[in-house]
């Protein structure tokens, strides 16, 4: 396959025509979107939630840069793996900030000790890694790809979430923030692919990675609502500092 | 907690009860299970699940000395860890002899490109090198004290599957061989357990990393259930080698 | 030790004047410097550093991003490492196009390959390596705090090569274009020093580091005009490819 | 070039030559070797080389399984590289016993903090990191090479170490220990090298870093009396605690 007949309009739209089905299926049937769509979310449910998007963000930026270090990356990916990471470094303490801002002092002071992630917010993470460190090291660019073009799904839901809770957008610094650095990072990573990718392999790779890891996600928010089951019932002592949140 | 006052007796009784458990569902409700029970596996379902052994199989030598090669590594387990390995390693191979001895000569002489692991089996590999590079070095063990303790409730369905295909064990080598060994690695896993576990935390830590990393392999058990399905109808040419198979 | 009380400027004055006796001893002593000083230096010798230059600098933003995935660091110091390592990438390949333009034409069409490091240049990459992947993460500033401000030393003895060897800017585009980036990285790397070190174990981490690495950096180009006398008298093979350019 | 036709006594009698010669220059001009052959070594001196001795052994298990992780690595070389690191596991802790056994009492309870790794010393284990984890994976057995079979030309220099500094067999359980080990272990790496190296690339690999790893060696041993006669003129605080043994 030559670069230059390489119909990457036609990848894209693909990749979102793919992106669009298994975002329309998360939307319908997660429980915890489902929670924020019928205003019965609360903040111990946002909260968990929270305290996994900071366990699996504060491993982004740093896979994505192992990425650069492999010996079969060119150096115009290299340089957007290292580039992009830097700007997303320390992101999961917007999470931390957020969190804290709904009262979870102990979370800043450190006198809260977060729990450990979830086995499906772990698994996400590994397979991270996993495809970071082998395979086809463009494979990556499909969990950027969705990752950062995920606003037009999530933003409704944020927008939901906001009015059911209450919350200002000084409280919802990490997804407000990330609206707005990804609409660039979302042309970026087109960018790179249009630059880099060479083979059906390279393609089909980001297609494969972009599919797995958006499943893992969703798998990682169907958990994060069955913990709170759990809380809610007494089941789990995980997250049991967040009781002072649901008098 | 004092060394002499782990009870390692009553920790041992609760990894078994849990695996007890966890094997008791697998056993009555994977569909990969019950098709060898009711005797309408065939080889293409047992050839696409070898493949799979093959997968993560390739890789558990290797994610056992990377414990041993982190700095909080106590000498007498990282020895263990290195010994064990040495004696797993290449064990990949057996998966392959046997799928070969099943008429897929292609195998051998490589003619035949195996597929990619589904991606419950790279969860389950990256998950692997996930909790051998991270957290407490002791946790794999919860993945050797259920790997190595599992003939007695697999071996009955291997001699079903055994029956219905009308394999010898020539052609069981990986299964009949890591029933040897594997009686022997279990008592080392015991008496390494008794020898560095020095706090809860290590018992927590095994015991969790036993019932993920089961709970994952139940998972694999299922996806390749569906690939099976898929293969049958059609809608995935990922195993079309093994079309043979099925007359 | 407050970090409000380090004495940052006696801190960057101490490692200046150890910085500058140690270049004064390299000006001094280095057969390589005074080839260039007496102006008996030929291609074949600044080709053979300029090989080894290139051999190194290819790996100095990945062993930099390697340091900013270590668990102890921090978002600044990590937000750093990614930065700069992105400014970095490819580098290496100024030094191939130096390396090309004096016509040694093979090297861009890779009908040339380059022979494998020197023993003395894989001593300073791996210790590079080392030095970002084990001990306080902060000491490969003291790398970077030299690298990033040698130009005041070199620039003379860059001035005399270009004449000695009638070579234009475009020719010399590694020293030209390094020369530019790291006036600015300089002011950053001891902005990020005076942001992140905060004990007396960092500052004398940074300063071990830079003796180290500079001390190795002089026994490479020690080896590099060993390795070029023995290429004279015919005693190395290892750049035959070079021998067009002594008439 | 045919694995049957390549001539393993003809390249272990090449190894063997080279050896020699570099030991032959050693015994000869090494200072530290010279103070015991005339019987001018004393115990601060035979202590500082055996902190160096702690420090690179204390790897020597450890980055000799990472060259069996590498996906290049054949079964047989994979299980060798395993297995021989399993059984030097912890021998670094031999070192330290003889230490402690000439009165460094503080060594075993941990008291005496052991000063950080010379440059050299360090220089030596990032290059052993360094060839295990990049280029030829069989390239480290030129290092197993000479280490395993250095006891005839070190076993008289510590015969006269023992009787000049009267030690115990039991004080000199790194060296007895090892020389016990490793004449069998020699006739494991002649072996592994007969069944896996297929190419003159691989002959090549092991005999460079054989080279290569034993000047790395003799430098530290140089290193190691500069350091001493530091100490004894209280320009080196670094052994300072050693100052109980030159009363």
């Amino acid at each position: 396959m030559n670069e230059n007949l390489i119909d990457f309009d036609g990848f894209f739209k693909q990749l979102e025509t793919k992106a669009g089905e298994i975002w329309d299926e998360i939307l319908a049937s997660s429980r915890l979107v489902q929670a924020v769509e019928n205003g019965t979310i609360n903040k111990a449910l946002y909260a968990i939630y929270m305290i996994e998007t900071y366990h699996y963000t504060s491993h982004n930026a740093r896979n994505q840069v192992l990425v650069g270090t492999r010996s079969g990356c060119s150096a115009p990916y290299t340089k957007f793996c290292y580039q992009h990471a830097s700007e997303e470094v320390g992101h999961e303490k917007m999470a931390l900030h957020d969190l804290a801002s709904m009262g979870l002092a102990g979370i800043k002071d450190e006198s809260v000790v977060l729990p450990h992630p979830l086995l499906e917010t772990e698994s996400l993470i590994a397979y991270l890694y996993w495809i970071s460190l082998t395979g086809n090291p463009l494979q990556r660019l499909g969990y950027s790809y969705w990752a950062e073009s995920c606003y037009s799904y999530i933003n409704p839901v944020i927008g939901k979430l906001r009015s059911t809770l209450g919350l200002e957008d000084s409280q919802l610094t990490f997804f407000v923030a990330h609206s707005d650095i990804d609409t660039e990072h979302f042309e970026d990573v087109k960018n790179i692919i249009r630059r880099t990718c060479k083979t059906q392999d390279d393609l089909n790779s980001i297609a494969y990675a972009m599919e797995a890891t958006l499943g893992l996600t969703a798998k990682m928010l169907d958990a994060v609502y069955v913990d709170y089951e759990n809380f809610m019932v007494g089941k789990s002592t995980r997250c049991s500092f967040l009781s002072q949140m649901v008098g």
